[in-house]
C-alpha cells in the first residue's frame, strides 16, 4: 500500500461570521461532531434520537413532535410543502421577502395551486390581508407565512396568521430558520402545524440539518392524504417513523450532524430559552446604538425588526460589493448582501447563536468606523464602540461569557 | 445570563462498525469536521468547492462534473430520479435487491412510468435481460442499475448496462454508494450519465452527504427538459450551478460535511485509488478464509461477490436478532441484518473505508468464534483467526497501517 501524501490536512481561514447565516458554530458543538460515529440503527443512537427529539420539543415549546430533516433549512421547507399538500391543492403563500418567494418557486414546481399574497418588503405582514384573501379562497388547504424573514430582517405575526388559517380549516406552516432559539416562538400555544428551522443560526451549529416541529393534526393529514408525497426522502411521516419509538429504517441518518444538533440543543437549554432570546435582544440593541453613532440608517421600523439580523441602508457613496470585500479582507468578517428588492441597497449584519456576543459587536463597529472613511465619508473616531458599550452598561451587561 | 448546566457534553459508546454502512469515520476526517466554519458564500469556500470537485473527479475517474448532494445517498438517488426524467416518462429499473426496490418506490412517487426488470436476488444482473426489455420499450428515457447492491452483496455489470442503454438512446444512472473508492469504477470510460454515492462507506467519512458525478449529456437533458424537476432542493442543475465556477447561491451548503468530504477524498487520493480497491479485496479475502474455517457459507457465488460486503448464511440454529445482539453487547461490534428476501436468513459484514483493516477482521472472527458455541454449535478454537492471518501472509501483508 503505497502512500502518496499529496494532500495535507485541511486548513481554512478563520472568520468572524456576521452574515444572515450560517453563524459561527459553538466549539462544544464542533467537538461533538468529531466524536467517533455509531451506526444509525444502533440502539444507542435510537436512544440519542429520542433525547434530541425531547430537547427540541423544549426549544420549539411543543408537546407534539420535534425531529430533524437531513438537509439544509430549504430541505425542511420542501419537506413541508411536499408533505402537507397534494398537487392541485390550493395553498396561500404570504410573501414579503426572498425566502417567501423561494416557497412560491418550490410550491409551483410541486404542482400546488399557489395563491400568493404579496405585500411590501421590509414591513411586518398584516394578518388582515390573509383574512380577506381566505374569505374568497375558502377551499385553501395550507397557508404559509415566514416568522423571521431573513432577507428583510422582519418579524411577522404568525400567531395571528395561524389562528386565521385554522378558522378557515387550513393547516398553517411557518419558517423559523432565523427565529428558533433567538426570538420568542411557541409552537403549541400559537397552534402551528409545521415549523422548519436551520441548525446554523441561533442554535450555533454548522449548517446541514433542519430541526422541525409538526402537529399531530399535520401527521394525520399526511397519513390520510389521497396520494403519497412525491418525495420519499422528504416525506415527513417516514422521517418521523424513524425518529419516533418504532425507529423504522428510512435513509441513513447524518450521525455527526445529529451529534452536533444534540450539543447545540443542550447548550441552548443550559443557557435557558428566555435568556437566549434576551441575549439576542441585548446585543442587537448595542449594535444599533453603535450604528446610529455612525449615522447609518435602518430601513426596518423598530416594531417590525428582528433582533438576530440588522439590515442597514448603504449611504449613496458606498458600493455594496466593495464594502463587503473590504470588511472581509481587512477584518476577516463576513456580513450579508441585500437580496431581491434590497440587492445593492443594504448590507445585513447577523448576530445569531455563537456569533451573538459583545466582542463581535464591538469588532464590526470598529471595522465599519475604519472602513467607511475609505469611501470619503467622515466619521468621528471611537463614537460607535463607545455607544455600544454604553448600551451594554445600560442593560447591566459587564461580563459576556459565563 | 443564568447557566443551568443540565446537559454535560455528549458522549457515545465506542463501536467497531462492520455493518453495511455507515462504516467508521477516519479520525483525520472527524478532525476536519471540527474546524471552525466559514460561510457558504465565502470566496475561500468557493475555492474549496472547486478543489473538492476536482478531487471527486479523480475518484469517479471523470473529466465531467463531480459534486455533492446535501443529504444521504438516498438524496443522491432521488436527485437523479427527479432530475433525469419527467413525470410520465418511461424508466427501466433493473431490480435485484432492496435498494433497487427503493428506486422503484421513489420513481413511482414521482409519477414516472416505471418498467421494473426483476431478477433473482443474490445473482449479478445479466445485461441480456435489459437488452431484451429495451427491444420492446424503445421509448425508454432512463435506465437504472445498481453497481454494488448493498442488500445482497453483489457487484453488477454496469459498464455493459450503460452501453446497451445508450444503444437505445436512454440515459443510464447508477448507484455506487457502496462501490465508490472500494471497487473499480470508471465513470467516463464506462459512459455513465449519473452516479450517486455516500460519504459513509469506502470514503470513510460520516454519513450525510452524497458525492455524485454527472455527464454533460445529463446536464444538457436537465437544462432542456419540458418541465422543471418537481424538487427545487434536489435539482441537480441548480446544485451544479452552485458548485461550478459561477457559484450561484442555492440552499445553504453543509459546510462541515464538505470539510469532511474533502478530507476523505484527500485520504483516498493519498492512498491511491487502485491501492484502496486492493485493500478492500485483500481484507475481504482474509475475512472469507476465516469464515470458511468457521464452517459458515456465503450465499453469493465468488464471481458475483462484492469485496466491501460479505453476506453470510445463518446456520439453522442461530437466530439473527440474538446473534447480532450478542456481537454488539459482548464485543461492541455492529454487523448488518438481512433485508427483504434475505431478512432473518443472513448477516452482513461490511469492511469499508476506515473499517476495512486487519485488526477488525481478526476481531470479528474472534467474536464469532466465541459466540457461535453459545448457540450450541461446536467450533475448534483459533482456526478462524489463523486462517485469516495465513491469508494475509499469502498476500504479503505484514504491516497494516502506514
Amino acid at each position: 500500500m503505497s502512500k502518496k501524501n499529496i494532500y495535507e490536512p485541511l486548513d481554512m481561514p478563520r472568520r468572524v461570521i456576521l452574515g444572515p447565516g450560517p453563524s459561527s458554530a459553538n466549539p462544544r458543538v464542533l467537538r461533538a461532531m468529531s466524536l467517533p460515529i455509531v451506526g444509525y440503527l444502533d440502539p444507542a443512537f435510537f436512544d440519542l434520537l429520542e433525547k434530541v427529539s425531547g430537547m427540541l420539543n423544549e426549544i420549539f415549546l411543543t408537546n407534539q413532535m420535534s425531529f430533524a430533516v437531513a438537509g439544509s433549512g430549504s430541505a425542511g421547507m420542501e419537506a413541508g410543502l411536499v408533505s402537507l399538500a397534494e398537487p392541485g391543492d390550493k395553498v396561500i403563500i404570504c410573501s414579503y421577502g426572498y425566502f417567501c418567494e423561494r416557497q412560491i418557486i418550490m410550491a409551483k414546481r410541486l404542482g400546488l395551486n399557489v395563491i400568493p399574497i404579496r405585500t411590501e418588503w421590509g414591513k411586518s405582514f398584516d394578518p388582515q390581508v390573509l383574512l380577506d384573501t381566505l374569505k374568497s379562497h375558502t377551499d385553501t388547504k395550507l397557508v404559509l407565512g415566514i416568522h423571521a424573514e431573513t432577507s428583510t430582517g422582519t418579524i411577522n405575526p404568525i400567531k395571528e396568521m395561524a389562528k386565521i388559517s385554522h378558522d378557515f380549516g387550513s393547516l398553517f406552516m411557518t419558517d423559523v430558520v432565523t427565529s428558533l432559539a433567538g426570538s420568542e416562538l411557541q409552537f403549541d400555544e400559537w397552534e402551528i402545524d409545521y415549523a422548519y428551522s436551520g441548525s446554523q443560526k441561533c442554535l450555533a451549529a454548522p449548517p446541514g440539518i433542519s430541526p422541525v416541529a409538526m402537529s399531530t393534526k399535520a401527521l394525520e393529514y399526511i397519513r390520510n392524504r389521497k396520494t403519497l408525497p412525491s418525495s420519499w426522502y422528504l416525506d415527513l411521516s417516514l422521517i418521523w417513523d424513524y425518529w419516533s419509538e418504532n425507529h423504522i429504517a428510512h435513509h441513513t441518518a447524518p450521525v455527526s450532524m445529529i451529534y452536533g444538533l444534540r450539543e447545540a440543543a443542550a447548550l441552548t437549554l443550559n443557557e435557558g430559552l428566555f435568556e437566549r432570546w434576551e441575549r439576542h435582544k441585548v446585543n442587537a440593541s448595542a449594535l444599533r446604538a453603535g450604528l446610529k453613532a455612525l449615522n447609518l440608517d435602518l430601513p426596518i421600523s423598530k416594531s417590525d425588526r428582528l433582533d438576530q439580523l440588522t439590515v442597514i441602508n448603504l449611504p449613496k457613496d458606498i458600493d455594496d460589493v466593495k464594502l463587503r470585500s473590504k470588511i472581509l479582507e481587512q477584518y476577516s468578517i463576513e456580513v450579508g448582501r441585500g437580496l431581491g428588492d434590497f440587492a445593492g441597497k443594504v448590507i445585513r449584519i447577523g448576530l445569531m447563536g455563537e456569533s451573538c456576543y459583545p466582542p463581535n459587536v464591538l469588532y464590526i463597529l470598529q471595522a465599519l468606523e475604519n472602513i467607511i472613511p475609505q469611501f470619503g465619508i467622515e466619521i468621528s473616531e471611537g463614537n460607535a464602540v463607545n455607544a455600544a458599550s454604553d448600551e451594554y452598561s445600560k442593560n447591566g451587561i459587564k461580563k459576556f461569557y459565563e
